[in-house]
Formats: C-alpha cells, sequence, structure tokens
C-alpha cells in the first residue's frame, strides 16, 4: 500500500515534468511561428512581444531543472527511469533554445523593417519555417508517445529542411549579387533561414533523446545531414 | 570505515566526471583554435582533422551522460551533490556544442579557400577567436575551482565578444557591398564570425551553470548582452 502511494506520488512528478515540457514545446513552436510572421509583415510589436515572451522559457526550464533534482534526490530512482528525468531535463535545454532562436529572429525584424521582405524569399522563410515547426510539433507528440521507431523516422525527416534551407541560402546570396542595396538585410534573413533551419536540429537532438529515453542506446549511424550550404561557392573540383 | 570506502568511491567517480570535462574543454578549445587557423591559411587538411576529431567529443560527451546516470543510481547522492552531476551534464552538453561550432567553421574553409581571407579580415576573426578562447578557457579553470564569485566576473566579459563581433559584422557587409565578388565568401566568413561569438555564449552558459552548482540559484540579471548585429541596418528612429 505504502509502495502504491509512493509510486504513484512519483508518477505524478513525472506527469508534471512532461506536461511542463509539452507547455514549453507550445510556447517554443508559437513563438519561432510569430516570429517569421513578424518578419514578413514587418510587425515590430509581435516582434516584441516575441522577445519578452523568451523569458518564460527561461523559467520553464530552471523549474524543469529543480524539480528533477528534487524528484531524483526523493524518489532515487534506477537506470531507466534516471534516463527517463535526465532525457527530460535536456529536451527542456533544447526547447529552451528553440525559444531562443525565434527571440534572434524576432530581434532581426527592426533591421529587415526599411527594406521588405521580397515575396518569394518571403515564401522561402515561410515554408522553412513551415517545415521545421511540423518537425519540432511531431517530435513533441513522439515524447509524449514515447515511440523509439518514430523518433528514428523524424531524424530521417531533418535532410527535407536541411536540403530547402541551402536553396534559400543560394537565393539570399542572388539577391544580395543582383543588387548590393540588398545586402544588410538579405544577411538578416541569412541568419534569420539559418535560425528556423537550427530549429530542425533541435527537433533531431529531441528524437535522439527519445530513442535514448526509451532505449538505453545511442540511435546509430551518422545524423542525416545534407548541409551543403556550408560550402556553396566552393571551387568545383 | 565501509562509509569512508564508499565515499572515495563516490568521490572518484565525480573526479573522472571533472577530468573528462578538463579534456573535452581541451579538444574544444584547440579544434576551434585551429579552426580560425584553417580558414585563415586555407588549410584544408586541417579543416578535415577538425571535422573528424567532432566525432571524439559526441562520444565523450555520451560517456559522461552515461556514467552519470550510473553514479547516481548507485550512489544516491542528496541535493548538492546532484546539482554537481546534473551541472556537469550540461557543461558537457555545452563544450559539444562548441566542439560543433568549430567543426562548422572548418567546414566552411572549402567555401572560402578559392577566394582567400583579406588579411584585415582575418586579423579581425583571429582576435574575436582569442578573446572567445580565453573566455572558455577560464571559465574552464573556473569549473575547476568551483568559484562562484569568478564565475560572475567572467560570465560579465561577454560583453566584449559580442561588441567585436558586431563591429567585424559591419566590417564584413562593408566588403560585400564594395564588391559583390566577395559576396559569397564574406557570408561563409559571417557564419564563422558568429560560430566564435557563440563560444562566448556557451562560456557564458558553463559560468551560469558553475554558480548554479555553488550556490544552488541562479545568477542574478539579465545577461550582458551588446547584440547590436541583430539591430544592424535598422533605419535610425
Amino acid at each position: 500500500m505504502a509502495s502504491t502511494h509512493i509510486l504513484s506520488a512519483y508518477d505524478e512528478e513525472l506527469k508534471y515534468l512532461n506536461r511542463r515540457i509539452s507547455e514549453m514545446g507550445g510556447l517554443a513552436e508559437q513563438m519561432c511561428g510569430d516570429a517569421v510572421r513578424a518578419l514578413v509583415n514587418s510587425d515590430t510589436a509581435l516582434a516584441q512581444k516575441i522577445i519578452s515572451d523568451d523569458v518564460i522559457l527561461d523559467h520553464a526550464e530552471r523549474e524543469i531543472q529543480d524539480k528533477a533534482i528534487v524528484t531524483i534526490a526523493k524518489r532515487q530512482p534506477m537506470a531507466a527511469d534516471l534516463r527517463e528525468i535526465i532525457g527530460t531535463l535536456r529536451i527542456a535545454a533544447d526547447l529552451e533554445r528553440v525559444g531562443d532562436l525565434g527571440k534572434n529572429t524576432a530581434k532581426r525584424v527592426i533591421a529587415v523593417q526599411g527594406t521588405g521582405v521580397p515575396r518569394k524569399l518571403a515564401r522561402g522563410l515561410e515554408h522553412l519555417s513551415e517545415l521545421a515547426l511540423v518537425q519540432l510539433k511531431d517530435v513533441l507528440d513522439v515524447f509524449a508517445s514515447r515511440s523509439a521507431e518514430k523518433a528514428e523516422i523524424i531524424r530521417a525527416r531533418d535532410e527535407e529542411i536541411d536540403a530547402m534551407y541551402t536553396s534559400l541560402f543560394r537565393e539570399l546570396l542572388t539577391y544580395m549579387m543582383e543588387d548590393p542595396r540588398n545586402i544588410t538585410s538579405c544577411t538578416h534573413l541569412l541568419f534569420c533561414a539559418k535560425n528556423i533551419e537550427r530549429i530542425g536540429d533541435h527537433a533531431t537532438n529531441i528524437a535522439e533523446t527519445i530513442y535514448y529515453i526509451k532505449t538505453g542506446a545511442q540511435l546509430e549511424g551518422e545524423r542525416p545531414k545534407d548541409d551543403t550550404a556550408n560550402t556553396v561557392g566552393a571551387p568545383a573540383e
């Protein structure tokens, strides 16, 4: 009886951590989606809201960390349960970082505002952002279901985001070359595109953490990575 | 007698974790310093070495995580000791990420190779890198000494790196505007500069983690942040 009681209090604590992760995920998603909207529409009020919302994610991550430490100290969980809690801390750190990326994009709204974002580039950024945010949303659903197989599938999908980022990168370079007056704003848009591409990387991290929580092992093989944007402009061999 | 024995085995485990962190720090530092050297000297062989060394950091982080979980499960440490182990995991994650930044810079060596890095920009990147790597080295020394006061001082120094990054950012934009043929290579250099600036942010993270390990509290106040590079080109108010 006493052991059931302890077990259920422990379960409650794990549920609490999971709920907080899901809240962090929802807010991080919203911030990043809003950041691209603010960028495309030159909406500085929305940008300001995103910048101030970031503190909520910072606090949530700290709270999750403090709660996790208390839970470990009180319940003294063994290997699989410890993996769960340590994994939760990793995911909270990834989500906090996703929020930072949204905030960084929001900070660039002011720099781009004067020049406007050409329609085609705006569509490119929106599309990249949609892909990355679906990836983030899906990986958080997988976290709720704890499916190692699904985690593996999500991780494989990151390649698509990287490929789209590379194509946007090339397009931004072309705009800059066509008219030097575009250089400053397109540079900021390059960093925004990179921020969005990084959301995909964090979703990949989360997928790997879920796999680790579930199996105790690391996902085998290199991350699928089409990061040719790093070498765009390299002399042909 | 038995309790002394257990205590000392536990101390050995903590020492092991600390030694691994210090090794990770040394390698991450070296990779990032080498990456800038490879960039400035168009040294693709060195770049290739950095790219393959990154896997060592990835493995070290996983090993630290596995060891930390075993230590927690076996020793069932209480609050302060748990903070120490959880903090060590956070620092390992920061160092793994610093290695990624070095690797990303190394990957851009090929893209920049054909065009060469103008001497003045090379000096700028080297100087930024020196500042960031001193910051990283110093924060790892503070980790060894566990001084909350020194952690606070290191954190305050990040502003200098941010200011130098902003100045390099402006200079790179100028090069691009002067001659559109510089656009592709300067864009890669912009990302390299950003990578180096991010090393400073990770040193700041580590400083905050040391403070947390030592005091159980979060460092008060906003991070000192001169991130005006985000708004370079913003219309004057």
